[in-house]
């Protein structure tokens, strides 16, 4: 079958390579789409970061690159391993694409499996990937979906947990009012996810294409231009000077992070959603005198069955953060590219690996 | 009356001034003791800070320097203003030492009433300070503590109810393990308050001296010099590699800061309780991939009576904290002098302002 293989930074090659073995308790899946990620690039221009370098292989898969590449992705299962009966050939699904060691508890009873020692990601350290035909996942990390969600946007559950995951981090309710720094993928998923939980959403992003973007979904009731707006000003007048309940920092530079504190309302909740390269600085004087919390978050825990809730209720529309498709042999060109060089427009870029 | 005046930086005065009059709603208190607090020392060496500088009346209280000091004091009610009735004349009492605007709910339906804006302290900013003979306060600000706490540790229930409200900023409960950097008074009464509620306190210091007080004060179960020893290394080797469930930042230096990041578990809390004069640097990484919560705590809220119930319940013992008590007209030079030159064997010096 054809997949995209990464062996190391700048080389990502579409291969011939056998099927995998539906193996007791997992799941065959034929991948219908999957989305191009942050991550991904990171790997292709920087990587590798969480892929384990070749000659070094990840703790719990054992393997090491060349790796199949891909982690947001949905398909229909076309077998199931011995012992699993709760999933049928022909069901729609999409995969939580954790690689966690077995001796950790990944049950809801855990609120933080995500966070075990050396968790990895399907996609990047192993176990296949959703830039491939077919993918074999265990059942634990397989999310029946239902038939109404098209294939397509399923593919955009995957991150569209990492902003309802984040939402979570907040402690954000229906009739707060919050403000996001950045309009890119996770930053406009993380804003449809609180305009879904009834929060007011205001976000500051420099790009008017973004800025656009996130006005036409929907997703945002208010955008400003940092470069030519006073943020802080602007969103202490929508809130009767008290300022914003929650604030999502989606761009890991250091002005957002600044406009947040400086926005934020006393006793109001900071989640630190983006990747930072470098140190943060921080203003502790502003921390400990309005006492606010400032959360890190990463991935999800749980989070698929009420996501994937989410958009089965129509309360997420996630057919407009579509802006591509492409097949798995344009990978680089008309998907890597177009995200590094004309990332203003591209939202979410779709494969499909059998076109 | 005596009383300890601050006029500026540098100038603290210990002068004759008329008695305050007891009005309607408020309680006259003799004071019997008030402790002198690191903020005292921060306006004597670089202030005014929180002191309305001359000429520049606070907002609330409308008072500018010279304004009498103190704020963590006890004493005996000697009257009460009109339709004040749930206090008498004798009651042993302390002072919950806020200046907030009349427009604010200072109910305990509200969490937040600390924060309000332009709020400040009672004995820096005006109305009066516990560094006098007398005081008269709101009857909103006076606790009664009954008879059984003795009114010099009565005077330590204010900074008390600091590491009370950081305890419950951090969210820790029976049987965590907590980590605090720093053994000064309030990194010791923070101690205090945790190891009353069940939690097992490590505390990272680099003076033996105050190492030496926090296991002789029963308020430590582990103590670590963090020039000798890896304290990232001990305190994860006593929490079966895990890390603390909490921690408290009581120093304003960066390693510090470092330290508890370092140690935290995956979704553990960190409290900052210090006031730092610099922005700190962040490693967003650590803030992010181990789900971090950075909490900044300031002064208390609704703290008091719980506070107040744990000395009375004898889970808290005060009295080995307090290091020397002094007279009035020794403030300078057996008081700040002390603290400023050999802070490393003094924790709570106490005034009595008749002596």
């Amino acid at each position: 079958m054809k997949a995209a293989r990464y062996y190391d930074r700048g080389d990502i090659r579409i291969e011939d390579i056998a099927e995998p073995e539906v193996e007791p308790g997992t799941v065959g899946i034929d991948v219908a789409f999957c989305g191009i990620c942050g991550t991904d690039l990171h790997e292709y221009l920087d990587g590798p970061i969480f892929v384990p370098a070749h000659g070094h292989p990840h703790p719990i898969s054992g393997e090491d690159a060349p790796v199949t590449l891909g982690h947001e992705m949905s398909g229909v299962v076309y077998a199931v391993g011995e012992g699993v009966s709760d999933l049928s050939v022909g069901d729609h699904v999409v995969v939580e694409p954790y690689i966690i060691r077995d001796d950790v508890d990944t049950s809801e009873n855990n609120p933080a499996y995500h966070l075990s020692p050396d968790m990895n990601f399907i996609g990047l350290a192993g176990r296949g990937g959703g830039l491939a035909e077919k993918i074999v996942v265990e059942r634990r990390w397989v999310h029946p979906i239902g038939s109404d969600i098209p294939l397509d946007q399923a593919a955009l559950i995957e991150p569209l947990s990492v902003g309802y995951h984040a939402y979570k981090r907040s402690g954000g309710k229906a009739g707060d009012f919050a403000l996001i720094t950045g309009a890119g993928p996770i930053g406009l998923l993380t804003a449809a996810v609180l305009k879904a939980e009834g929060i007011t959403v205001a976000i500051s992003e420099p790009s008017e294409l973004r800025r656009d973007k996130a006005l036409e979904t929907g997703v945002a009731d208010h955008v400003f231009d940092p470069r030519e707006t006073d943020v802080v000003a602007k969103v202490k007048e929508l809130t009767d000077g008290v300022g914003p309940d929650i604030g999502f920092e989606c761009t890991s530079v250091q002005p957002a992070l600044d406009t947040l504190f400086d926005a934020i309302k006393p006793t109001g909740v900071i989640v630190v959603v983006s990747i930072w390269g470098k140190p943060g600085s921080l203003d502790m004087q502003k921390l400990v005198l309005k006492e606010v919390d400032l959360r890190g978050t990463i991935g999800y825990v749980n989070s698929h069955p009420d996501t994937i809730a989410l958009v089965q209720s129509g309360k997420v529309d996630l057919a407009p953060f579509i802006t591509d498709k492409i097949a798995l042999d344009d990978l680089i060109g008309k998907g890597f590219d177009t995200l590094i060089n004309r990332n203003e427009t591209a939202v979410k870029i779709l494969v499909d690996p059998k076109a």
